[in-house]
């Protein structure tokens, strides 16, 4: 990590009292009675990215004719009083790892430039019913891996948004859109999210149909949004019309956003990566599950239990099981690639590539056995505790002043997801809320559930974003 | 069905004492002898293929330069006593749904009229890392549905060859190639198989990794071949290089074909489509579960056990249960490509989607349902026997002469899959195997076991075709 370059445009300090997201849910009350309207919305919208897009780079391409249409059509259905969903008119953006029929598909892959199939994912086709506005494509890390877009950060463009979801999580931060949609194998949802301010829902592993977009056996779909109720919509409008992935039932739920529930019981986890986190972090972490105990809510760790000392034995090793999982089923696709267009394709992305080609296929099934190995811990804890929390990353957004000429690649420059890892491997439904800020960048804190509990989950989410009070370290 | 149109080119009727299937496993010793090679092999399956190809119609691309290249490497190492794997210089054909980097990938549908994405599918990939000679792209009913190809059966040209792995099924049973990779997600290899005199392995669901092929969640790679030892040679040299599909371990067993094993007890299954079979193909099974019982296994019912009358009371739906699952999980992908390309798509296959597109997320949830209750009934029925064996079709290939102008379109032109969409239902390995001849036409009996048995299965299934006398009716 490098120092701050030059920052021609600083951005606010984010506070998290003071820092409002964009909501769609508070301005749908507007919609209904005629003081504000789809079509006014995203031109706000557009305003906000004519101003902070330069700097944060959050988007490859925007279709801003196409959602000035789709918002005019869905303002008439507001007024008729005949809204689609409660997302009719909501601008949103979909990472481009994604299909969409009216702009490129490019991956962040120089092997794919010009990518422009025309057809729309089975989320976004979703996402149209639904009448939602799909004004742009958002960045990603090349082929959701580890190779960072041009993306900046919205609270300091000297430092990552994250990834791979870097332009879902970084245009919800910078207050461009409500929503998007982002994508997770390992910590590609939830760790940008975190670094620009989100919360985040990356559901149960199959809850939101990935089309075309199957990528590996523990990849998922998810929602960026600027609060837990455009989360929770967006989420259960594409399930309800696309369901989840190929044999899963997918995600079940209410059609509104959960009401907030106090949970009784939390698992705190203090895992793998916690010895990365850096003091500060840590001391707002505690400060936060301070606060929560003193709502009356009872917290259990390792100390306090087997079964839970049992599961971080299981998940310490998840960076290198998830690697390896990902590695193998990637390594056809990426050695095509590479094969068809030996220089479309980052030398990162090689050397991840190389390294899967040093695997046998006993190696992946090892890893797939430590995977269920970790699912059964994780079911064993079930009865403990309504839910586990942890933080979302070891401390917020790094400094990232690119590759630099000569130097050795750095290996995380969008960050490390080794908080991410757990949630991805015991396929389970994570929801991180940006409780915390430390040196002026959120930090945030995750609760995970058992598989299909991402309404209870995000139930809980939603009462302790409502009742615990800002934790701000600097 | 209609009477059979001018066959200029008569084949041979099939007799399963005289019809001597292609081998290539028969052929390795004068491989290690030096009194053949795999180049003299592959002229051979070229003759037959110049002789037999204008009737037969079983492939849609060749590429002889490249295969002749490969074969004599393969010849190379041979000689040098270093062959890469049992099948090094095995000619083998690829079903045109899946990606070869030398050969188009058009998958029977004029919307692909021309694709060549020049990347090789996982299953290719392990087949060439074996030493096998990747022949020619076969034919497939469009995208794998039921919309036919031109090809003809090998054992009489007025005939289905079957689908959707049309070409596969046809060039094996035409003694062009010992073998072919086929695709299944209802009966797509059983099927065509049984029609031409194949045996074939429709594995465990997840056995063989489909790569970029994910199609269905209940969708396999599979092999046709001439004998046993083919079949399984090939299924596990590509699961021991690619292994199985994402997440799953795949197919598991040794790296020689299993040696034949006498099953004990049998289950008959006599279910759904049994009142759709002829009198002389009911008569030819009843006569090979004689030969089976004569041979001292013993045969259980459904009036024998209640849990094998649940069983085939959970299947009895298999149809509409498999119909409603697939059709849902392709509509996406099918609704894009007929919007990008509307006289690209046959209507067979608008019919399919326009259904599919009747179906809420409820509807395919409800059929998830009953799919996993069908797996759990047979679960139940593995500690009563060593296997299932049933028919493989409701008879042998019917006549098929073609959409005739002004008539409606035959609902099921390559055949009935019946008697396969239980095993795709129930993820169940099946193997199937040519036990009889009826009215000069072959007939197959499957064997099924549960998940994972494949290789037990394969070595009952070598028993029952060493040691069963060959049926015919007429």
């Amino acid at each position: 990590m490098t120092g701050s370059p030059v920052n021609p445009n600083p951005s606010p300090c984010y506070h998290p009292s003071t820092f409002k997201a964009l909501s769609f849910h508070d301005a749908v009350p507007g919609f209904r009675e005629g003081t504000d309207s789809p079509r006014s919305y995203l031109e706000r919208c557009i305003e906000t990215i004519n101003e902070r897009e330069p700097i944060v780079k959050a988007f490859v391409a925007l279709n801003e004719a196409g959602a000035r249409a789709a918002a005019d059509a869905s303002t008439a259905r507001w007024k008729s009083g005949r809204p689609l969903s409660a997302i009719d008119g909501m601008p949103i953006g979909i990472k481009d790892l994604l299909e969409t029929k009216d702009m490129p598909t490019q991956m962040g892959c120089a092997a794919f430039h010009g990518n422009f199939p025309k057809r729309d994912n089975a989320a976004v086709w979703a996402l149209r019913q639904a009448g939602a506005v799909i004004l742009g494509k958002t960045t990603t890390a090349e082929l959701g891996g580890s190779h960072p877009p041009a993306t900046t950060n919205p609270f300091d463009p000297a430092r990552t948004a994250g990834g791979s979801s870097s332009g879902s999580a970084a245009a919800v931060g910078a207050r461009m859109i409500p929503a998007a949609i982002g994508t997770q194998v390992g910590g590609s949802i939830i760790r940008p999210a975190v670094f620009c301010g989100n919360v985040a829902l990356k559901p149960t592993q199959g809850g939101i149909n990935r089309g075309e977009r199957q990528a590996t056996s523990m990849s998922t779909h998810g929602v960026h949004a600027g609060c837990i109720e455009d989360m929770w919509q967006v989420a259960i409008e594409i399930a309800e019309r696309a369901g989840g992935d190929r044999g899963c039932v997918g995600l079940v739920g209410p059609r509104q956003p959960p009401a907030a529930q106090k949970p009784g019981r939390l698992i705190v986890l203090e895992t793998a990566g916690w010895e990365q986190v850096d003091a500060l972090s840590k001391s707002a972490f505690a400060a936060v599950l301070d606060g929560i105990q003193r709502a009356g809510i009872e917290l259990l760790r390792r100390a306090d239990n087997p079964l839970v000392a049992k599961l971080e034995g299981a998940i310490a090793e998840a960076a290198s099981i998830c690697n390896a999982i990902t590695g193998w089923e990637n390594r056809w696709y990426q050695r095509n690639l590479v094969s068809e267009n030996p220089g479309g394709v980052s030398e990162r992305a090689k050397t991840a590539l190389a390294k899967a080609e040093t695997m046998t296929v006993g190696d992946y099934r090892a890893a797939l056995i430590d995977r269920a190995a970790a699912q059964a811990c994780y079911s064993a804890v079930a009865p403990l505790a309504d839910a586990v929390i942890t933080l979302s990353s070891p401390g917020p957004a790094p400094l990232w002043a690119g590759d630099q000429p000569g130097e050795p690649l750095s290996p995380r420059p969008t960050g490390d997801p080794v908080f991410n890892f757990p949630s991805s491997m015991l396929f389970a439904p994570s929801v991180t809320m940006p409780l915390m800020a430390v040196h002026g960048m959120p930090l945030g804190a995750q609760v995970m559930g058992q598989s299909h509990e991402d309404a209870k989950l995000t139930a809980m989410a939603r009462w302790l974003v409502e009742n615990l009070a800002p934790l701000v370290a600097a």
